[in-house]
């Protein structure tokens, strides 16, 4: 089969014919059709020191897809041959007290799919039955391809709970800007969006933010304390990994609230804890993942009941032997969310 | 009256004659019998750089206090004169979102007894109704002398809920030392208490610790990850306030677990964030001060299910007039905690 | 001044000139300028069973109001002369445990305007600083006089929790009615309401219901079931007090949901707790009042954000010498929502 | 193998030769080596009307056990042959929402073992490898064997929350009388426990109850209530079953607080909703079977702390030949739990 390898110890994907994967009794093989293209992949494309550091090629890239059952295990019942389905990406060993408990999601022995094993930029994938999420049929392809993503989304903002409440969201990459409409769909009272970029404010504002700021304005924190009577954000959501953004956004949460964490900082960050956390009374709470499966149901019940419209973050649908220009796009910043078609029916 | 006020920006404190308050409508007059003598006070005392920065002389300096009404405002409804009470010494503004929600401990325009406001080392000390704690006739005048302290130990583990769970404790000073009684009537299946102090150490393990660490010991984080069958502790209650503490304690904790912030570092502290809280998917909570007054029911069941027994911590009661010996045994390392006694019965 | 009072043991209220009452320290009166009319009242008019047991005449009546500070006590702090205001109507001991940890709403020792003491229907009323609502500016004043009864839908809708989960609604009077955009700005991803009245559920899809029901169709469990995958919804809102609809209402909760009460049963009710709470493993929530002040926050965040929108509810505004052509239209089902004008721009 | 069976809708159980189960790839062979018995059991020995609406003989009972693992299927990884293990015995389908949202425990489509399909009272039984939970060395035999009601009240006692809390338990059968020392471990500040039997409040005095009440003494929800200053208990756990103690068990609760419902009413209950949970703000929850498997990690740090200890609980172990005996006793009233015992070393 077809599929985007990582190869060599340096930058770039090579695309190359590949054994299909063989599955055991538990696990599913998928066709896969669509699959999103993560900013992960581009650091694992551009082999920056993350990547250099984590990934041991030769390794298949993507995690983020959806697709058909090709074949099943045999002790496979959840899923049967032809079934539309999309996946989670993080393979937790179910043994361990967090998989027991319900904590999958942070098992200390998780590998992902793309980058720890072979992953889903290819014409086939095996995946445990435990990991497949089979589709609704009112979820449209690419919408699928992308629940990934979007679950970090909605993990980040059902961790936090945003109902009646005021929230600002620090990084509008795609997703912060996928943030937007779940946190409005959840509850939020307000959403105010910040990031550097002028062209991802446009675009949350179209997304729904009330209202969008420059990170880079001077008195930042004072404009959206402004917004709430002075008394600052009931809710941070943290989208950017930015330390500079991480300290801004701290300062906006008002004395009790939350601040959930998804960005992932490069280096460590200098907090002030004392004023920004302790006195504060702040919960601040660290975002891997998505739940296993809550997420996954909540994830689906927005997309269905149509309140969470992606369609304004897919900027691209590309055959996937245009992988090249994906990443060209993304390092240019022409890109919010691409899409890789490895359908049949794909205008290659 | 007689008062131990901060009178110049030096070090030292002063024993004066001061007027006796005098009372609003909605306010307390009360007769000091007893005062803890806290790690603020050591700090004003000295008159270190934060005592510089925040304490305006002249001030009553105190904060941990019990004794009798004397007079109460006319508005006054819930103490008559004569009850025996404790108060909390977070006078919150009543009126802001905060205090009308719940939240008075974290109310941003707070002003602290014997810190912003003259304080309870004196004969009599003004309070607000709202703020005095009636108290039950099974408390010993002792324990009731440092509710604050202790209620900032039954907020802590409170709030970082400890039912059944393991705990880990970094810095047992008078506060971390409360907390371990206070962890294990609160349901703590263990407790592990770490200082780099062996006397506090060794205090540690006489209240319940079910094993002790010295700080300074090079697999710290092993050694506790050890005795939780290598997944961290569930709980972190940090009470030091130090850098090197905190980092180590976030390491501890295991993914999804809990860190209880109450300990207040005295400049920024630089944290791994990404590796210690946000892939760990870690709850972080800065506490302050005590809940009004969920906390302090909860501390007085605490005491008077005799779960909390604060006589080992107790270690000197002195008459106020010796105050600078107070403060130089605490100097020297040789208090656990003071209590100084205002009480026509002292003996001076 | 001018009051409407319940005079005698028996049906009706007379429109009476009454002293206008005095204030304490710690009280604000308030001149009315408009006043909701809540099916209570109803039954207090029409000397029902339940008011025949609990009103002493003579009484003022009225709970529901806004109107303008005309004098404050001595110790009042929170709010001036010539503020707009509205208040809560449960008046709690403020001493009491449950006061004094955030659950003022369920004081054992509450008294309730127009209930226990004098009311709202009249000139003017003293009500103690605590319980007074300063109202924002954007708030318009037939929303504001109906706080009190929005605010009880808020606060089911949030004990409840309804952020991306399906809900259904039993009884949709004026507070069902209200619950529909609450939940749905709150976050609901369903809302679904079941009555006996085809006009409210007419209303009730008007105020965004996605499906009604009239309760009386003999397959009403499986037909809400078959919206939600035949799992069931996620929370039921019960606002009709009725035994059938209670039972009806539990049945169609999912295992491991949510039932929120707020409608009063007027007598025992009779549950399968074995097979609809026990083994579905229900959360059953009893719901009283609103949450002093979280719910008049969450409130006014929903009226200012324009999510909420009474309009469609409030079906009259009259000025109060009509008031028994007001009971008139509520006894003849010709009502959802009236409001009674005190002001003087009162078109008599 | 020999088994105890249900061959015939009548009452008694057979000791049969049965055919030893098979087992699937993700299944797993135990050899039994000790179980309890309970209450179940003997409502199926005695053919109660329960018991004809829901066993379809032939049927091996028993589901509460611990043994040895004996072979292991195909796709089984997380134990071996040889390990000694306890199970849960509600086996869930593990694709439905709730099992994939963390609620397995309850399912819809749960079967149980000893009641749906084969039991424990047999030589070995046939588990999913999802409900197999391998024993710390440091758990006895016996207290392993009973892992599955002690988790019934661990579980209620964990999801009422009792930390620094008042608690009352309405019946102290061999689940009630478990509930005590669980309850005092997870921090409860006091406990009531009432029943009518009194050599079961004897017994419950025995494991830790600070107070005991004979239910029908005529005063005993004032009785109760005295003792926490008139206010009532923060948590009810009811583990009867009987109307009149869920009614009363009720009325014990404060306001705001929280009763627990594990005890199964043979038939409806009248409840005054208006009353008892409404007005008072209460939160009651529905307990069913064990989170799978947050409870059983719980239970088995309870057990292995030292802090809850079953011996004062366990009146019996008998060779399994003995099971008549067994079901004699349960009559008659003079077993707390029994432990049958069907390994090679037992006593027959």
């Amino acid at each position: 089969m077809k599929a985007l390898v990582k190869e060599r110890p340096e930058p770039g994907f090579a695309l190359r014919d590949v054994p299909i994967p063989t599955i055991g009794p538990t696990e599913v093989l998928i066709k896969v059709e669509k699959a999103g293209v993560c900013g992960t992949d581009a650091h694992i494309y551009g082999w920056d020191a993350w990547a250099q550091a984590r990934i041991q090629p030769p390794c298949v890239i993507g995690h983020e897809f959806m697709g058909r059952v090709a074949a099943v295990g045999s002790a496979v019942r959840a899923v049967g041959v032809g079934d539309r389905v999309s996946a989670e990406g993080h393979i937790a060993d179910l043994t361990c007290v967090l998989c027991r408990t319900g904590e999958a999601h942070i098992c200390e022995r998780v590998e992902i799919i793309g980058v720890d094993r072979d992953g889903a930029f290819a014409e086939y994938i095996a995946m445990p039955e435990y990991n497949v999420w089979p589709l609704d049929p009112a979820i449209p392809d690419e919408f699928a391809a992308i629940f990934d993503p979007l679950g970090n989304a909605v993990h980040t903002v059902m961790a936090a709970g945003v109902s009646i409440r005021s929230v600002a969201i620090t990084g509008v990459g795609s997703i912060g800007l996928m943030a937007i409409p779940v946190a409005r769909a959840a509850g939020a009272s307000s959403v105010f969006a910040i990031d550097v970029n002028p062209a991802k404010l446009e675009l949350a504002a179209k997304l729904g933010a009330d209202r969008t700021f420059n990170a880079t304005q001077p008195d930042l924190v004072a404009a959206v304390k402004a917004l709430t009577n002075g008394d600052g954000v009931d809710v941070l959501l943290e989208m950017s990994g930015s330390g500079g953004a991480i300290d801004a956004g701290l300062q906006m949460v008002r004395n009790g609230g939350t601040a959930a964490l998804l960005g992932i900082p490069s280096e460590r960050v200098n907090l002030n804890l004392a004023e920004q956390i302790i006195f504060k009374g702040l919960k601040v709470l660290g975002i891997n993942g998505r739940r296993m499966f809550e997420t996954w149901y909540q994830t689906q019940a927005l997309v269905k009941s149509g309140r969470v419209d992606l369609r304004p973050i897919i900027s691209h649908v590309l055959p996937y032997e245009r992988f090249d220009d994906a990443f060209d796009l993304m390092k240019r910043g022409e890109a919010a969310k691409i899409v890789l078609d490895f359908s049949e029916q794909r205008n290659a």
